[in-house]
């Protein structure tokens, strides 16, 4: 069945593989009149792109998009935007290995056992090289929700045992160091970390941690589609995440009641919470608070160790993989962490406006 | 917007409030030819119903499911099944308190800024009784996947500081104890520690785990429907969820690659592997292994003491909530917990009988 | 696969068959704050249900509705509305002719291909009675667009070969005829019509026209999701209809470009058209004039008279079909055409409130 | 809101507009394992493309599609296909006449009303271009289709007044003349027609059949997905399309039931029908009788003649309308109609595919 799009009213499906022609997203329903251009897209792509630090594949490539519809004079029409980008770095080599065998950590052999075979080349439609495409797409929903004063910023708060200090917290750290860590001293020593771990031929798991500052109250709908599930399904659909929790997240098991409850008050005639354990979020309706959310992602699954696996024929084999693989995912990840949350806010926001009969009559200039 | 549905193919709209008329759900895309009665479904009813032990409330509803359509000659015929839960015990009571109040930790701030105004009358469409409707419609769920050899198994593997040992692991014994702990010791110094909660009018979080076995390699689709992602969604949609992890979660944060990948091996002819740290999913698509998923719910709002909030005319003011409600939310939920993932995994192995051509032309006879 | 809902933001789901317990809708995605109640649903129900006339089936059927959820103090409030008809006349008698036969002109055979077996008692849920729910779902987008000033009004235009003259046209007529033509003349000579071929154990074929005016300009999706292909879609999915046209339909075929386009002018300062050929929808929007479509429903394939056909083992037998049947449908559908209509077009007035990012931010007070 | 996908298992989202970069489609939901090329694909296109007769417009487009993802050593991968047509004749042309004001019979004041403003060159989206992607779609729904035994033959039945002898019915044939019409003689007359409005600055309307045979009893689903519903759909969403008809359509107004109903009988053990009034589908499934349907296309509104209009100021002007145009949308619209007919029935024997529990259990081998 279709599974490569997201959202019911602001929605995106994306396509493409690794080593294909190209890859790249249709958003449909993005409202008309926002102006968009290719370059502040290409901003969002440029800290995805591989090569960008040590810590990244040296895979070169440019990451191009151009939009090729729904864009006219500047400003988007309504109709589906495309967005394209040109694989240019698809190295011809010999795949044989890896053509007939299943990487251990990848979705190699459920690709196989769906269906029957698969573009192997550089994981194919599995490669995390389709988050570009998410990316791209998430731009848009940034600027709108930029427009309308919501601000999405993610970082990674955590690498192997190394933890930012929020007292150290600067955001524009964030774009200093390799490891998108909005703490200089941490992000010097998980450096450290990593380096010796890609002597290894190791790689490591982190913690991205997605702030969404100035949603309305409101957004979510309830029961199926509350937003914290909305989100949850977001982010979770990134490859490597393993785990995803909201305010307080895991840390509720041990909590009681009485420390987990946020005051409502009001500060300046508005409404506030004293503390935000909630996360933002409360039975699946925003609560006004700023949307705090955690993604745990696993360490890259391609290390160049000799691993233990199978073949396609049930042969058990060893697997060596080469190539060019990033040593930690997170850093890159931290823009389509920001992408899938504004894609969900935006289209949640948009879900929002008929929930009462005034905002249609509104809307209609009949009210 | 429309949010009360769940699933694509095996399709589950729910309807109700807490102390409304009553609550239910219409279950669209069941298979035809499936044996299925209202004791069958009462059976998982009754796991959830009030009542049950000292550590839920002792509201009594009878919560008698009834089946209004779509079983004929009992089996189903392929088309809507209408599930029926009337409310039988919903007190006449003064509710001005509550209607007028935002409760801290519940969703009434946020229904009134989404629709105006609400159903205050115990909490609603936001009350965690509408779970019951996710219990009926995914007992038909759990019925199919066990003709098809799948088992799903939930129970609360955390409370508090209290965790079980796998070691004393007996999944009959979650019967046996008010708290849903598949081990008897843990499951007794939890009671106490509960008792004492109690008490102190407080309460406390919990974790539940879900093992789904014997689900075949190849279930989920890449990209934004993976099998994660979708149990990811249906897990977080349960009211008191804040976090959500599948197989090792968010420990992969510390792992290196070489500890977290799992070797694919050869037992007795079958495809299997060495460890199973994906907790049954590679990549968004099942990998054969048992499916773990860890949720983590946190403690009930509506606790006893008095709490600082606000009413809706923005007045800062004091809530005492009476009434009656569970010191801890996840026993009762288990059976939530099996429906969700139940429904998910169903109505993804629906969606996978088209993945490829031969299963197309099969199914028609054709080759 | 799951096809009993229609619309995507206002959302109805059906359920139920001619004689089970009952059959009923849940409305998803209403906005909040609408004044609805039973007895406003109750009579559009009144113009469907059985025994209204000497055209229709004397089965009583008191079809009475009872809302279970979703309307609170008088008021919509955002959440799922369940309304439900219980079946009240379900005779006990004997079926095992039909339930052996498929009966010439019915879905019974496609069922059986399908499903394997079907509740055959009064066609299960391929009976007209499915209807119903679409009536009583419809009536709260007839009551929203109301509000919005637009109306909705069906009737039947032609039966057989006898058709309204417009110039005799009175819509209040409709009402006072047991055929629903708004033209007293037409319809006694209709009247005589049906009642022959009643004598002849026979039925007959009608047209039924609707006219929804006042809808603004700019409401329908491009490419797939036109206004008119969704029309087209939600009219055709009534039982009987083997029809659908837009405006002057299929008159285009014989039309030059000249005579079909409608010139636009100017009339006390509004954009209007000349004349309206175009049916109110010009490349799948509207365009500001009233909205005409025309559906045109078969005879009643239940007739009297003896039929040939098979049974389930494949043997060619005679049926005589029993029981209680009307000689036409369209009277009674006149009802359904306006419930689908209304729902159509309140549907895509709301998936209309985010078409510019302007509407998007007055909505959200940010303009 | 999004309204450029089509399908629910079978998923085509489409982009471009006449005069911009490209356009294209994503085909979400491809089974695997289909050997497809572009060679293939062209074949269709170059049915639809400009320049092939003296009735169509002479633009010069290639028209050639490029498979960018999907694909892999020749088959169908599962994963999204993306289909891409570059533009390669948008003219350099003044378009400050048609910019300003609003064409008769268009969509552009529907536009204007919806998004606040419109691509105009060429008609944007609303160009009749946009169906080049609906081709390209639908080749690959009919190549599925046609190694499950159905074929999808559509063809120019009639032009004005000039109608199709069945008794001089060649399919062939219609590849012969430019009017796609099966009929040698019928064809060389309305040759004459449209010649004649070519010389007067006009255009006409024509009806456009079309066959799927071989289809199995059982597709469609009940109630609102009914198999002639979303057919309608398909079809009316094509741009000049005011009706469409199933069967013996319009003619049923007038019919008797006696003489409307199709007797089913048995021939070399199979089960047929006498007649074939219903058009394949009866209740909205198939009956496994060949499905007819008829769709009335109106006159190309882009005629050289002075018209009367109202420029976006709402001023009342002159319009004269220059460029390419075609005389007739319909035989270029032949292969569209077909396109369509085909994403349809796929879609819907996919959505069979989980109508059984044993249909289910023998996709997964357990039966």
């Amino acid at each position: 069945m279709s599974g490569s799009s997201f959202g019911n009213i602001f929605r995106v499906t994306t396509f493409g593989e690794s080593h294909g022609a190209g890859l790249g997203a249709i958003v449909d329903g993005c409202p008309a009149g926002l102006e968009i251009d290719e370059e502040y897209i290409q901003c969002f792509l440029d800290r995805r792109k591989p090569g960008q630090s040590k810590f990244a594949t040296p895979r070169s490539e440019a990451d191009k998009v151009k939009i090729m519809s729904g864009v006219f004079e500047g400003k988007t029409t309504g109709t589906p935007i495309m967005l394209v980008i040109e694989n240019t770095s698809q190295q011809s080599k010999d795949y044989s290995d890896i053509a007939d065998k299943y990487r251990p950590g990848h979705a190699d052999y459920g690709f196989d056992a769906k269906y029957g075979f698969r573009d192997y080349r550089g994981g194919g439609r599995s490669s995390g090289r389709e988050t570009a495409a998410r990316v791209a797409a998430g731009a848009i929903a940034i600027k709108i929700l930029k427009t309308m004063g919501i601000a999405v910023q993610a970082y990674v708060k955590q690498i192997g045992d190394i933890s930012i200090d929020y007292n150290n917290f600067s955001y524009e750290e964030m774009f200093n160091n390799g490891l998108c860590m909005p703490d200089k001293e941490a992000a010097e020593k998980a450096a450290k970390y990593v380096e010796q771990l890609m002597e290894e031929k190791d790689s490591t798991g982190a913690l991205v941690e997605c702030m969404i500052s100035n949603v309305p109250a409101g957004i979510g709908e309830p029961v199926f589609d509350k937003l914290d599930a909305r989100l949850a399904s977001a982010v979770m659909s990134i490859g490597a995440v393993k785990g995803i929790e909201i305010g307080d997240g895991f840390e509720v098991v041990k909590a009681k009641g009485s420390e987990n409850n946020d005051s409502f008050c009001i500060e300046e005639g508005k409404v506030v919470k004293a503390t935000n354990h909630s996360g933002g979020i409360l039975g699946g309706i925003s609560d006004g608070s700023t949307i705090v959310l955690r993604a745990a992602f696993k360490p890259t699954p391609s290390i160049f160790q000799k691993q233990q696996t199978i073949d396609k024929d049930k042969n058990e084999v060893e697997i060596e993989i080469k190539g060019r693989h990033d040593p930690i995912v997170a850093p890159r990840a931290v823009v389509v962490v920001e992408a899938m949350a504004a894609m969900t806010i935006l289209d949640m926001m948009m879900s929002n406006t008929t929930s009462t009969l005034d905002k249609l009559m509104k809307t209609y200039d009949l009210l």
